[in-house]
């Protein structure tokens, strides 16, 4: 039995509606030479099934197009394939969707998102139809990032120093998990191995093509492996489970 | 090498300024008993990749999520599954991509649409961004009906008569398309065979469950084929190819 | 007694609750050398004033401007006096009237179109409104060539071919309704006869001068006659009547 | 010839681009007993053609819907047959109608608006447009109140006294002006002889049905008269066109 | 105890939900050659303190930026230190704030707004706010020159005759104001001595420098005193007090 | 001479066009039974004064209403006395005010932000402007904790441990920086002394009263003082003022 909404009948996804319905928030963004554009919409899609697969979940048409990368953590939008929404429209189409599914009745809805620049969007219509339905489903949004138990980045992170998480774009986690996930998509061999970019405590408008070293990557890829990147999931879909078995019970 | 946009890297997707940008544009909807919510999905990015390859285009990530379905002629928003964007939310989502392609220099874009009830939308944001750019770059939206040869359809309902373009919702052209883009995702077992639905030459509200079959579909799909369904795509095609050749040419 | 709200006095209209609120829907528009910038507006209002008569109904203020003239159905915006409202506007325009009429009590609410481009706008804000107010009133929206009876085609096309709805723009049916409305508006003295345009299967920006004869129509419109305008009418609103008479019964 | 654009043409209203086009705004709202609801409409419609015959202007089709009619400027909103446009949808309506003349190349508009409440929101639409189109046309809003002679107010109010512009609804000015424009759709054998309201030096929300008297009225309309109409018209056409002289002439 | 929310704790303030919640309204606007940008704020907030000193209300954060300044009543856009909002933005502020206070359970709500300018844009997010929570809070805007008892012009103008109000900008009575509030932020060595600006019974744009004295002024503020800011405040609170003993007494 | 523009006339404002214009942005906030309600806004508005000390800057009105308070880093909007703002809205606001600093000609422009929850909100907007106004403004969004030296943590947190940033919420750094700015308005005796809230690695609607210790702040406040408020301020600053220098330097 496919995870897929996509792949189901209205029959079947309708009986579904006690269950976890997972929506997969990625990007179309640049991804250094060696990684696809769609990186992140393949690695929210393939967390996002995985976690299905332990919750009886429902995975929903992922959301492939985000907002707005910043150079800083996404390489920003100074690269040809970066298609970045405006926060309004983030918004209101993850308003639109949460909002058909509580008026179809679903009550347990999480958004798995892989690319951070989303968050604060993808939160605040969460607050809006949360006020506009009355609290009448429970809504979460996490990543596979801020679950992730704190040794793991000591086992991924064995040959080079870990940059921040910031800086984790194209980089070591992100290969990984490719290499994990789709490694068909992956070219190992473009890979260019940069210096670590230098962190900000700050934004400035307007952006500079050197804010971003050339390749479009932020930090260095190499040491990346598929075993890595089975390494993360394997430690991060427990945690996301707990996160569901929490939150997802009868409410308080 | 890939016509999907998603599959490359941005040097790759660098390198086709010059090409034809295809946007596939679906929906999440029901498609009665026998067709999975994805098939607008499918049908869009399917053709745009079938379009893709004769042009030497790109095909960017589909846009899964679509305007309203109206029960007339996509069995309307009652069936749980069918996932409706509000028409300011489908402009904005429209008009943020084709900007973010203007910006970056791309000037042959083409929407290839399969839900209906996208156009007057699609056409909205295309109109916004080219007042806004100045008309820089080309866009066209189209579909897979509207540029079919008329003897297409003597050749498809060759045993059911035509019920007219409304009513093809889950019947026998979308039901072919699937079964030759993707038959593992179809229950022909499950068909209901029923009455076409009445048209109505007004729009009412509110919807009622009566106004639409009760398994979804709007028109029978008995007599659909894989073999009826590759008949409209080898036929749509070189259509929209002579689209392409005529408007993509060097500007008036 | 007058069948237009505009000529009431407010306890006049609100004695009218339980009655059908007809709202005409024009647009302010180009129609060739011979006809008036008002032709929408004068036929929607005319409409839906034969209409009133019939069903005991009150016909509101016409909305003289309306959504984007598109060169293949409305000859575009490239010539002076056409005034195109972005789609949001003809979204929250339409909103508010109804939300008015509806927080007032109403609950029989028709939209009489006359320029195609509106449905798609007018179709949404019903359905906002409708969603907003938990659908309170029924409101249809329908116009004069969807409920034409066919054999309507065949005897006011008696000397010359029927071009495609798509083309009766400032043409033989719209030419034909101004001479049976208002022919002290027509010209016929100044009527360009024309090739027929030819129809396009996409949609295309930026439009171009030469995508629609120099004069603005889009078809000819010889063999229009006060006669043939009566013909469309008389034929009409028995249709309309008879929607009527099925929608605003006592709700399902 | 007319001076109603709505009548003219395309080709017509193209010849006049040098022209003074004047946008007369109006409202659909209770005026008491014995005005009809369009009062304001033929107000605003009637002092534009009166205007245009003096200026060699053309009057667009009437703005018949308005912003939110006030309890102690217009009555409010509690009478059914007033029909309150919000803000935004005000706003957005005048700024379509004023970039499509700019972009048509007009450039001396002129608003007559004859519903007070409409005015913050024309005037944040010329903003706005002006600033889009960096001052190409010179805009106008004015009315038929503030430009009027101080010497106008004695000579109208010989039998009562003014009690204010914010209570000349549906009152002395306003029925003087509809026996003078449109006698035919004054009832004056239903005039309620009222009190003045009290004035109050504040806004409150909610509204109650107490704040304004039942018959709708907010001043007496009793000494109202064709003749005290002519005076206000005469006197009032020469001042615009004194504004439209100073304003409409070559930029500074 | 202080009257200011800002100043309060969370306890403090959640303790004051049946006492008047006063929000005080001003600009950041240019104000001639001798008084400061913030004189609008500054007498909003200090106007509101000594009305929550007689009430026992709470004055919230002053909104410190406002609707667009006019040439004729606020000196206009065209002086740096000038910072106006779009109408849309003071809707959305105002609507914002008043909703929180709504959800909160607070029912007394007062706008204090120094700013004229505001006025229109305020009072529709009171509007819409009060549809949008069926009429739960009382809410109420006045200003400071309203409510002022009709001597108090003449005990004020005793030297130099009244303008109007459109012209007090910077002139008598807001001068004299800033002489009593806040006299350390008054420069009178600095003060252009002007003649009138002339009043104008209409809105034009483009706007011009000559629209407006070079100083930024529209009246003389010659005659200024902290004594006559005294009578204005001593005169118009105790008219405001007794607004809010009619309007917050309990309902109708 | 001020650094204040509120205390400015707008000539001396005007004399500041090539200087750096700070716009403080902070919340009105619970926080905690001993910090007041602006504390944000105090917290913003003196770390830019002192910038503006040091930079020769102009201190623009603070915006003292910021975007929703989060339970995991503001408490949550459960509290009276926080009032959120939609994220929509602080876009707006953000955006008007940059938007009128530009025209003006300002073109070093610093959002001094004390609320974490605003940042996604203001990028969002200086994105905006940025790509409206091509690039003219160079413009900066910091606050003090990015900035901050790491070895400053040590030093401030040398009694009880750092709890992380997203619990320095009315905690040690927010109560010594008031303690040092403003401690007229802490209230030491009334300090909850509370175990730090637990860190979720997740967003999750509807919030509950649970998710936030009962009085309101994140984590223990004890070890607080005036003294710890004078490190952070006297590290902070010169890191900013290292970051102006860099980014307001004349243009890459």
């Amino acid at each position: 039995m496919t995870v897929y909404m996509r792949e189901m009948t209205w029959p079947e996804f309708a009986a579904r509606k006690d269950d976890i319905i997972i929506i997969p928030v990625g990007s179309t963004e640049q991804h250094a030479q060696h990684l696809p554009l769609c990186t992140d919409a393949v690695i929210a899609e393939r967390f996002a099934a995985a976690l299905a697969k332990e919750v009886h979940g429902v995975v929903m048409p992922t959301l492939c197009y985000g907002y707005k990368s910043k150079p800083l953590s996404g390489g920003g939008p100074l690269f040809p394939g970066t298609i970045d929404l405006n926060g309004e429209t983030v918004i209101r189409l993850a308003y639109d969707v949460l909002m058909e599914l509580v008026r179809d009745g679903f009550h347990k809805i999480l958004f798995m998102n892989a690319h951070f620049e989303n968050e604060a969007f993808l939160v605040e219509a969460m607050d809006l139809v949360n006020r506009d339905t009355k609290g009448f489903a429970t809504i979460v949004e996490t990543n596979w990032w801020d679950p992730m138990p704190p040794d793991v980045i000591d086992r991924v992170f064995d040959e080079v120093p870990f940059p921040g998480w910031a800086f984790e774009h194209a980089a070591v986690t992100e290969t990984s998990l490719m290499l994990y996930f789709a490694p068909e998509l992956c070219h190992m061999d473009r890979l260019v191995d940069i210096k670590n970019a230098e962190p900000l405590p700050y934004f400035r408008y307007p952006l500079y093509k050197t804010d971003v070293p050339e390749c479009g990557g932020l930090a260095s890829a190499k040491s990346s492996s598929a075993e890595r990147g089975k390494i993360i999931v394997d430690s991060v879909i427990p945690e996301v489970v707990k996160i569901c078995k929490k939150e997802f019970a009868p409410k308080h």
